[in-house]
């Protein structure tokens, strides 16, 4: 069977420090592990279709009724349950982006034209792509920050963006996975656009904010009642674990160690930039909590040979090879990537 | 939103022993609720993608190469893949049985037509379906034994009906989630004809036999590998949690346990059945770990007040109302089901 290529796969590397997936560094809180092992009492039921406590907390958190938000097996299956309730024909995906929109377009046989993202412009998102949502077009993923490079879009565009995808008709499907690791979240979220707009959904993972990607829990979030009806049913009712919902609800009064996580990465963040330039490396001007950069052919191998796992992006769509992403790790840790990128340059 | 109506659902009905959901009556192995508990310590990391450990471990326990396996969050979410992978254009559904079938289905926009099953034959499923099964066909779904009727199909018309499904190029998802519940579980599954076999998909859950709903696990099996493949490429990587994998290791371990569970359903699916004819009751045939019957209207309801949780069946396709289905629980516990069910009539 023919392998999917991802971050993350400390099962096929062994005894390493995996600077390949971008969750938060700290590691999953206390509270949310004791959440975890104490649903292991309640495990010969099925999970609450409905996920009414950690919706009714998510309502809190994210400050959006709970009819509002729709709960997955991860972001990604919430990607996917999108794409088969909504069946879109046309697709406009930038590149290089995340690689799982074009995989779930691809499951409903969706037409994708791509928006490129340039090397010579920094691999910027900039106002060109508004000249290709056009009335033909169903759905936009937008990632921001964009992964993998970390990249924010600009405020201003994003709302014009936004604009011309209601103007069309067209989904824009805002990706904010990584955007709690910004300085000021609040400052870049769109959550404010949702009420009384179709054609918004923005999604959120728990994976990352929390160090939990194991436990597979993200949402969505759209007032779009009629659109999230139908992923109901595009969906088995029981997708979301017990012990996934029970990590949600703990996880999420967690507001102290997101602030913590936040400052840790602000700071490693500058430091890690500037140690990778001093490299001579062309490091991209991430604001998330990874970094994006280019490097020498095979530098992921031979990071490995130094017990560190770095993302080699050269399978991501406008990507050619030479182009890494690393997560923002702890000082020690970052200290021990920096020493391998040393020894393999 | 509308809402699924299910079995199971405990979290709107508290307080009440749960008769509805049809899960192994000794509740989760010890080991399988320490390895969750265990698991823990892994879940900042992403679930393995390829499920590696835990299709060896099936291997071994389903005598089948670990090529021809593939895992889901549930045998429900293996259901949705399956269906998107396949894009069946026409199916032919019995009725009554389990809902995911149709739901599935109808996420494709897949027609269907039914096979009734009827109540002058006492629900059994007979030879008249074969007519059914014609070339303009894509998918036939078959649970065996039966939800929630708990009939066993004969093995000899089974066999017919793979023939024609292999003859007309028909897909036969042949569902054997409680077939380890029965007596000779090895006298009715067909695995056997799994190898070199491209229209046939068994599909099987841990969710039953080791009474974990909670953590979701399933899987399929099929010799039809470009059919495994396209469903890889329909799912999301990371669809099986750290949990999830880790319980189902350690669970299929639990040999000893399974045999016991059988002991005790197979004791008290006797009594049941006979204390529920006793009470006037029509009991139907049931081979499984749950007892299909009929009663008065209002059944469900007057049960809940005695803090016994049936499934009301009306709402399958092809049942009208009067029909439940129970399941078979511990001997203390089915006693109370049993006052439950006298004081309702």
């Amino acid at each position: 069977m023919k392998q999917h290529i991802h971050g993350g796969d400390v099962y096929r590397h062994q005894n390493v420090i995996d600077f390949s997936a971008n969750c938060n560094p700290l590691g999953p809180p206390n509270s949310v592990k004791e959440a975890i092992a104490k649903s292991v009492d309640m495990i010969q039921q099925y999970p609450d279709v409905q996920c009414a406590q950690l919706r009714q907390a998510l309502e809190v958190y994210e400050g959006v009724p709970m009819e509002q938000i729709r709960c997955g097996n991860g972001a990604a299956e919430v990607i996917f349950t999108l794409v088969l309730a909504k069946k879109p024909k046309k697709a406009l995906l930038p590149a290089p982006t995340f690689a799982e929109y074009e995989q779930a377009l691809r499951s409903v046989d969706c037409e994708i034209t791509y928006y490129r993202m340039e090397e010579k412009n920094e691999f910027r998102i900039n106002e060109e792509i508004l000249s290709q949502i056009t009335g033909e077009l169903d759905i936009l993923f937008l990632c921001n920050p964009n992964n993998p490079t970390g990249l924010l879009c600009d405020t201003a565009l994003l709302e014009r963006i936004l604009e011309a995808c209601v103007k069309h008709t067209v989904l824009l499907v805002l990706d904010e996975c990584f955007v709690d690791f910004l300085e000021q979240p609040e400052k870049y979220t769109m959550k404010a656009k949702i009420p009384g707009c179709n054609q918004l959904f923005i999604l959120k993972a728990f994976t990352k904010r929390y160090a939990m990607a194991g436990i597979r829990l993200g949402y969505g979030i759209s007032s779009n009642l009629s659109l999230l009806e139908r992923m109901q049913q595009a969906t088995q009712p029981w997708n979301v674990s017990i012990p996934a919902q029970a990590a949600g609800i703990a996880a999420l009064q967690e507001t102290q160690y997101v602030e913590e996580a936040r400052t840790i990465i602000r700071q490693e963040r500058g430091y890690l930039k500037n140690a990778l330039e001093i490299l001579g490396l062309h490091v991209y001007d991430s604001k998330a909590n990874y970094i994006f950069f280019k490097g020498p052919e095979n530098l992921k191998e031979k990071c490995l040979k130094e017990n560190a796992l770095i993302r080699d992006c050269s399978n991501y769509p406008g990507l050619a090879s030479g182009y890494y992403r690393t997560a923002i790790r702890t000082h020690p840790e970052n200290e021990i990537l920096l020493r391998a990128i040393k020894n393999s340059l």
